[in-house]
């Protein structure tokens, strides 16, 4: 047991050094020319900025979560708490850092050599992936060996990074398209001047904004779903381990330790061969990085199955989740990606107006969910019951829990892969406002299609893995309550289902508004500097980007307030007025509809972006035309779609099941108060 | 017992005397002057076209239904089975029939006296509405006589009632909105020509198509629910009578027959008092007519709860869904009327263009099915619990369906308000089609605002019966299948769920792709007729109505299989390959997700439509401005949402639930296959 896990913590030590190996290396890459340095800086200074002012709310926040957890669960749950918060927030940090460091270099590599910007572009990703799963298994590894494997104090972990992922998950979606929508409406669509213009005072938002949503929120986003897989396969693990057991050593806790081990020995070296491709496709560059990585974890599953467990039964588990995984990342390219039939349908219906692009832009969204919900109820099936469901449900469960560690093993490189989007996105702002020569945007503009198409990808990976996680999870919650089970003609797991499915309805609601209150806000802001500032237009006179940036940032703290109580407080309620069992319908019932309207709206909002791109590279009337028109209204009601509501979800079931988890002693004990006023 | 059915049947006999006798009333009314006839006729004309057409479809349908029900149930269900589509059929064409005779009397009679064009609407609703009930009961009540009570056959009525439904709402759906868009974007937007101008070519099919969606639509998918909800008690009712069960008499099969007696009964004098009403508010006057209705079911289920039960919990039961239900209604008001803040704030939007009105109207919707979800929840708690569902589970189930039944119970009334509106609407496009007086269009357009609330009111309480009736079906279903529970811990369950949960989104895809389809059929012949027949805009040569309606016929009954055949054959599928658990798990996943679609969809939709009309009627710019021409395109797209997809759900929840219901003996027998070959 010991043995394997500081093997594990050996692993994520090793993952932390190659991130710091990554950045020296970045960090050695020419800075361009002062004009690209000050635009760096800019970015560099709003991102932290966002950052600075977003550690004062956490600060408070955590605090009184952990005073909370001390008092009513004891001192060690929220010490466990408060280190997942805070390695939560380093693996922000240190990617955010790196990143803004990164974009320029990628800009200045790009004058020269497409292979060297790939290079530093996908090597700034790789840092936050290898510190999300560097510190994700060195906390989980270390805690657990202080706390003398007490699998219930070490859930506070998973707690702590998902109450991070909330912040950086729903407040970065925020402030990333109060940004981009304040920047496009004033600066594109009002006065007419190009995208990533310098005379535009939102740009600099917009450009740290990608960086908040797509680096910090979905590092923290993957963050969780990976610690929350881990945790939940431990504390199913715990139960079949001991006399009279399934396991007699510790085989079931033993082995999710040492396959994420594998699983960050195979994102290293799947980086280290995406990184060094000398291949002029970019795309395959990734691709192999990440097929290589898959086909070591999937070796690595089988082999320790057999010398863990003595028979494949866990390996089919691992497999299943993985290729599950993998497939949902690939089924959303087909319904998101211009070389299919759906985006060209929404491009063709395009040219009968914003309505029809509207409707069949919505209609894709919801027709996606068909295979990917298959797939995941396939993987459902195959991991219970290879693991030996049928014959103790428990097993089965733990099935369920490794297909999610299987899933999200390669996390290291999925992160990297997926962070290394707006990097590129960045570099190519960065070449714009620096003036730099079209053959320079011509290389970021190619890493940067790319990037859209592996931010699509993973966008349905980080639906699948969370709806993979919080399933996990919720077999962890019946067990830590004591239910044997949640039956559905019991009017409390209805009632709950019924109303925990209505929730993720109402936090895209909550959603969607705040951004359209944050981009009115900056919309107003940014009109006023254009009216008040004479020669800005003209370019002689340079904007307040910083006053842009405080709008986004204060915009984004402030709007993320409702939509995280109501995730934290809900099912506490629902627990304490109604029960266990109420409270395991509402778990159910927000997954499964979360997971749903995660892929409809992430799917729709992407099908909506490139079937504008598809328009603007020469199709059904090119740029400026009618049809071109009506996408771009497509296209904006796709944003807040895909980059706020969407990911808000995967955050939303994820923190309701483990705040369910964690309280699981208080609800089975004191839960119910209404139920006995009933009755 | 026979009694009581006897009484059930006179009460069924009565509300179809009541409709003969009011449609006397409405042929005896002035027809008006020959141009008005001449567009009657067409308008009566086409719907007949649609019905007869649909009528031919049907029979092949029913046919092959009846066949696969005899050889694998008995021919008696079989026999219930054609019983309740033949009902279903003839509610449907009574109820078109005086529909489209009530419409030009009620233009004819608006040139004289508000209440007495008020009256002639409201009689053609109320025909509808009692043949509804009428048929109802009459074909429930006769056949329990006729097989002694065996409750297995009757389910087969339910069965009918929604086939029909699923032709009459899916179909009719698209049927309206192919017309609705096709007229609307040529004529209006092309051609700059107003609504109802009689050289539009689609504008018979835009009239008819109220008629086929609003009022023949509508009045079956409340048939079914009506129908359903009472199956549903009478098949967990019988359980609970007998020797060592806690009812040794009938007392729980008589006391639904008798509550929907009453129900008729006091549908009839709420319609007496809406009908002779002299206020001048016409809202007033139909409000009257269902707050005396409702006290008086409220009344007499306290009563009978008293005589038959020799208690008082019945009657809570049946209050909470009666009370539920109207509250829900009063909810969608307050979402999708002007006089509100949310359907203000989406006609402030506007002012932002398209996609903000867009963003604004879905998180509208989406917050909309808050308060829907808590009622619903409340009112199935209530019901259990005051039945006695905390000592005995059935009791409880029990008391969700008489729930059910009570919400119901005046659906007489509620079917003739809600078809008062089309008939209003119809009035309106003859006045304006014949040129009379502008005074008279003002007495129409009072009608149908007043009409337009009715309906968004009566959508939202068609999803709350539909959904409270199929979780008593669903319930049902479980009891069919000897489930003593249906556990969300149990993998099949759970996959059930997920996969039952996307299907809403599923056929929410392929409803709207279906208007899609069919308006651009419709706008392909509206030019080719523009282009081919040479003065035609001038207003010298008649279009070709036929040839418009026959477009919005085919596509219609086309458009629908792929849904129709969905919603059978998966729960089969289900049923079959994974077993009864899973397809319980499918069930409820589909009832919560269709739940909440229908809610948000119907609610976005009224939301988009009432905030272009507060734009027309002179806020935010008025008619013309940038915000009104976003308004427009909220509107748009809101229509397939609000009159095809969003209804449809409340078809699919029910059809899937009673067809698992009628097939239960088979699957508890059979089913399953794949988890035999997967154990």
């Amino acid at each position: 047991m010991r043995v394997s896990l500081i093997f594990a913590i050996i692993a994520s030590i090793l993952a932390l050094g190659f991130a710091f190996f990554l950045s020296c290396g970045i960090k050695k890459a020419s800075l361009g020319n002062e004009r690209m340095r000050e635009i760096s800086n800019y970015i560099h200074d709003g991102a932290m900025a966002f950052l600075t002012r977003e550690y004062k709310y956490l600060g408070v926040f955590i605090i009184v979560v952990a005073l909370a957890l001390v008092t009513f669960l004891g001192w060690q749950i929220a010490v466990c708490f408060v280190c997942g918060a805070v390695f939560s927030i380093l693996a922000g940090f240190f990617g955010m850092k790196v990143a803004t460091k990164a974009n320029v270099r990628t800009a200045e590599a790009a004058r020269h050599n497409q292979n060297k910007a790939l290079e530093i572009a996908f090597s700034g990703g790789a840092v936050m992936g290898m510190c999300v799963v560097g510190l994700g298994v060195l906390g989980l590894g270390t805690l657990y060996l202080l706390f003398n494997g007490n699998i219930n104090f070490v859930t506070g972990f998973g707690l702590g990074a998902s109450s991070i992922a909330l912040f950086a998950r729903v407040g970065g979606g925020i402030y990333t398209k109060a940004a981009d929508v304040g920047a496009d409406l004033v600066g594109k669509v009002e006065k007419g001047i190009p995208e990533d213009d310098p005379r535009n005072p939102a740009v600099i938002a917009d450009n740290v904004g990608d960086n908040v949503g797509d680096v910090a929120g979905m590092g923290a986003d993957l963050f969780e779903s990976y610690v929350g897989s881990i945790i939940s396969a431990l504390t199913l693990g715990v139960l079949l381990c001991g006399a009279n057991k399934p396991f007699k050593g510790n085989e079931a806790i033993i082995y999710p330790f040492i396959l994420s081990a594998a699983g960050i020995i195979a994102s290293i070296i799947g980086a280290l061969i995406a990184k060094k491709s000398k291949n002029a496709e970019p795309q395959k560059a990734l691709n192999a990085g990440t097929y290589v990585s898959g086909a070591i974890v999937i070796v690595a599953a089988a082999v320790l199955s057999k010398y863990i467990f003595n028979d494949f039964k866990a390996f089919f588990a691992i497999a299943a989740g993985l290729i599950v995984g993998l497939a949902i990342g690939k089924i959303t390219e087909v319904y998101t990606s211009a070389d299919y039939k759906y985006v060209k349908s929404i491009a063709k219906q395009s040219g009968t107006g914003p309505a029809t692009t509207v409707i069949s832009g919505l209609a894709v969204g919801m027709y996606s969910t068909l295979w990917p919900i298959i797939l995941i109820g396939i993987g459902v099936l195959v991991s219970y019951y290879a693991m030996g469901g049928s014959s103790n449900s428990l097993m089965g469960l733990y099935g369920i829990a490794l297909s999610a560690v299987g899933m999200l093993s390669t996390t290291g490189l999925t992160v990297a892969v997926d962070a290394y989007g707006p990097i590129a996105d960045n570099a190519g702002g960065i070449a714009e406002m620096a003036k730099l020569p079209p053959s320079v945007r011509a290389v970021t503009d190619k890493l940067d299609s790319v990037g859209n198409t592996t931010a699509a990808i993973g966008k349905g990976f980080a639906i699948a893995s969370a709806a993979l996680t919080a399933l996990a999870l919720f077999a962890s919650y019946a067990q830590a309550t004591n239910l044997t089970s949640i039956d559905l003609l019991n009017p409390l797991t209805l009632v709950g289902v019924l109303i925990g499915a209505m929730l993720p309805f109402l936090y895209g609601a909550l959603t969607m508004q705040s951004v359209g209150k944050a981009a009115n806000e900056m919309i107003e802001e940014v009109r006023r500097q254009f009216r008040e500032t004479p020669g800005l237009l003209e370019g002689r006179v340079k904007p307040d980007y910083k006053k842009c940036v405080d709008i986004s940032t204060k915009a984004a703290l402030k709007e993320m307030l409702l939509p995280g109580i109501l995730a934290i407080v809900v099912p506490l309620a629902m627990g304490m007025l109604l029960g266990a069992y109420a409270l395991g319908g509402l778990i159910a019932g927000a997954v499964v509809t979360g997971v749903l309207l995660a892929i409809f709206m992430a799917n729709s909002g992407g099908a909506w972006d490139n079937a504008k791109k598809h328009i603007e590279s020469g199709e059904e009337g090119s740029k400026g035309s009618f049809a071109h028109n009506a996408a771009v209204v497509g296209d904006t009601v796709g944003d807040p779609f895909k980059d706020t509501a969407g990911p808000s979800m995967n955050i939303l079931i994820k923190l309701m099941t483990i705040v369910s988890l964690v309280f699981a002693p208080v609800i089975a004990k004191f839960g119910g108060i209404l139920l006995t006023l009933i009755k």
